[in-house]
């Protein structure tokens, strides 16, 4: 076995050198930095000994070249790309992560399942608008409309750019699919946290339960009725601002009380604005605007908090005289991650003297598709501190050994 | 005595056509149509054998020429200018109202005090940006600095318009009063209700208690700190939509609580935006701007208004890990109505067998000049549909000679 710490950080640091873009960390999808990170990879697997190959939409599989089980294997790894003038490690992690483990597994790999390691392309929604395209056409569940979407200058497709980096676009516009949920036992994926729970919390690493769903209206508007702020009693008022924080207050409190219940939620309105165009201090706002999203790894919560809402929205529409309009519901359903894999990496970190607590993630992540395609799917979060998709993303090497330390230990148990 | 319902209908008419601007009405403060409405006011006043003069500021004064009396008189009159595209009444129903009482009391002078009418000029600050500067000139409390606002146009200035109307713009300059608060012995104004009280309520026309004040900032931000939607938990988020909500919703179940108390209050947010540059659905808002104006006829709720807001700021930036952040607070002293008068006016409502109720007005008024500079003032609101400042001002002739009787009755009384 490899020194891990110094092969972790030659990885990360060669890579980091060859995707910086000022400050920041840029890989695009089916781009430039993408693919020169991908080959980095191939010429550290070949270092290491690892049989190295790329399927035919470009991802990258390593295994040992010793093992010649011939079981589905369960595969560790996450996304190559980053978002533009990101950070170093979300996703790259994952799929380091996975080659680490492989060198654990180096002199003795039946004390684990045959195991690959995957480096998936195409995670980002950042530049073509949607997320996880390397492992929905990995499944043959990307829709060939996808293809015609452009990239975020406007310029291009990602059906050009796939067809540039390689990928057999033909396959991908049919469904072909490269796997079968049956090939694979089970897709294991670290990735750095994205919130700020783990440093609050002080874990160096843990287990995700399950990764949220969302139901979101972009716009949903309160409709009342302008009036001179000073002429117009309160019983004769129809003011949008104060029957949205009316509103938003509710849907708060039930938020309040759904998590002490133990119901995962989290809930945001990240725009709120009465119309710019007739801004005035002394009117009584008849319009206001705002989005509404809610997000639980509970396809049920999900729904349930949504129809909550449309209730409230009545009650406060007839108490106030208001209407609310919504618009289309967009929805991402959520997935839940494997519970026999949950158990092995909390039996794994007891079995170090260390009890995990388990988190949801609340952004989403290439284990979701590969869950909700049936395969069992699992992940390791590793503390870091300033979200991720920026440049400031900061995770110590000492906490990432300690997620990798798990998944071994989590394999080598099952 | 003439006809009153059609006196009244012939001088709205007349006025109208003359100040008619597409569909609405256009009486510039200290410009033509406001001038082309005091030259046949003086031309009905003249057909009516009124004794008509213009003081040194051009604003208008009648009388009957068979009462010699020079005890302080009775002042019944309003403002003749109205904002662009308005109504024809408001301003212009309290002039003629006074020249109504007049021509009732044409027969038997002696029955009341002595009655002069006033048509004041520049009452309106959509021309300047500047309320009530004919009757504050009348009374030396206009500021010099006030003659150098520019016009809504940004050509040309209030002392050049008031110049040319031939004002003695010296005088005003020098805060020259043209009287002082003992030579009138009350201010009485009808106005058109600016709210839709009286509609709502079925009152025909009915006694003002109080000119509501205010205090406002027309700016809070609230600051929180931004977050990934899906990925930070409760209890760390600093969402300042949730937070402001949380205020405002604090504030309108006080301003609930003191309106059953028994207090005069409004209370509005007419602007409320999450910053437009960073506007994105899936971010937990950091910052969230909105203006707060608290009105009420008490300056001692004004301000205990204003500071249970601050308080509950502090409560709830406290609780939710964000602050709040205000601009320069804005105040303008509310004015009680005379007692006496008010009570002389339910006096001849109930005369005639009617209650009236009594209604705070919310917009300024002329009469807030005059009370606030020790003259006794009293207002008469006459039912108006669809609010002032726009086209749609409706008044019924019937309400208005209803107002009108009331003033006559408690003139007579007093």
């Amino acid at each position: 076995m490899t020194n891990q710490e110094t092969l972790a950080r030659t990885i990360f640091d060669d890579i980091a050198a060859l995707s910086r873009d000022g400050e920041g960390i840029t890989r695009e999808s089916y781009g430039e930095g993408e693919e020169r990170a991908m080959q980095a990879i191939e010429a550290h697997a070949a270092t290491l000994g690892f049989a190295c190959e790329r399927d035919r939409f470009q991802n990258l599989w390593m295994r040992l070249p010793n093992d010649a089980r011939t079981a589905p294997p369960v595969v560790i790894g996450s996304h190559m790309d980053s978002v533009p003038q990101g950070g170093n490690y979300d996703g790259l992690a994952g799929v380091v992560a996975g080659m680490l483990v492989l060198d654990r597994l180096r002199d003795a790999p039946q004390s684990a399942p045959p195991v690959r390691v995957m480096a998936l392309r195409g995670e980002e929604s950042a530049w073509y608008g949607k997320a996880y395209t390397g492992s929905l056409a990995l499944l043959g569940k990307l829709p060939a409309s996808a293809l015609a979407l452009h990239h975020r200058s406007g310029q291009g497709t990602l059906g050009e750019a796939m067809a540039r980096s390689g990928v057999d676009v033909d396959a991908v516009a049919r469904g072909e699919a490269l796997i079968a949920p049956g090939d694979i036992a089970a897709w294991l994926e670290l990735h750095i946290e994205q919130g700020p729970v783990m440093v609050a919390r002080g874990w160096a690493s843990t287990v995700v339960t399950g990764i949220r769903g969302n139901i979101r209206h972009n716009r949903v508007r309160c409709i009342g009725e302008t009036g001179h702020s000073g002429a117009v009693p309160r019983w004769l008022r129809h003011d949008a601002v104060l029957a949205t924080a009316d509103l938003l207050a509710r849907m708060d409190e039930h938020w309040r009380v759904l998590l002490q219940m133990g119901m995962d939620l989290v809930m945001t309105t990240g725009i709120c604005t009465t119309p710019v165009r007739s801004h005035a201090v002394s009117v009584i706002p008849g319009e206001l605007e705002f989005s509404f999203e809610v997000r639980s790894q509970d396809a049920d919560t999900l729904e349930r908090f949504h129809a909550l809402m449309q209730e409230e929205c009545q009650a406060v529409g007839k108490a106030r005289g208001v209407r609310f309009e919504f618009d289309e519901r967009i929805r991402s359903a959520p997935a839940r991650m494997d519970e026999a894999w949950i158990a092995r990496l909390e039996a794994a970190a007891l079995a170090r003297g260390q009890a995990v607590e388990r988190l949801p993630s609340g952004a989403g992540h290439d284990a979701a598709v590969f869950a909700n395609a049936g395969i069992p799917a699992a992940m390791v979060f590793v503390r870091n501190a300033h979200g991720s998709h920026n440049v400031h993303e900061a995770m110590d090497c000492a906490d990432f050994l300690d997620g990798v330390d798990l998944l071994h230990r989590a394999l080598v148990a099952a």
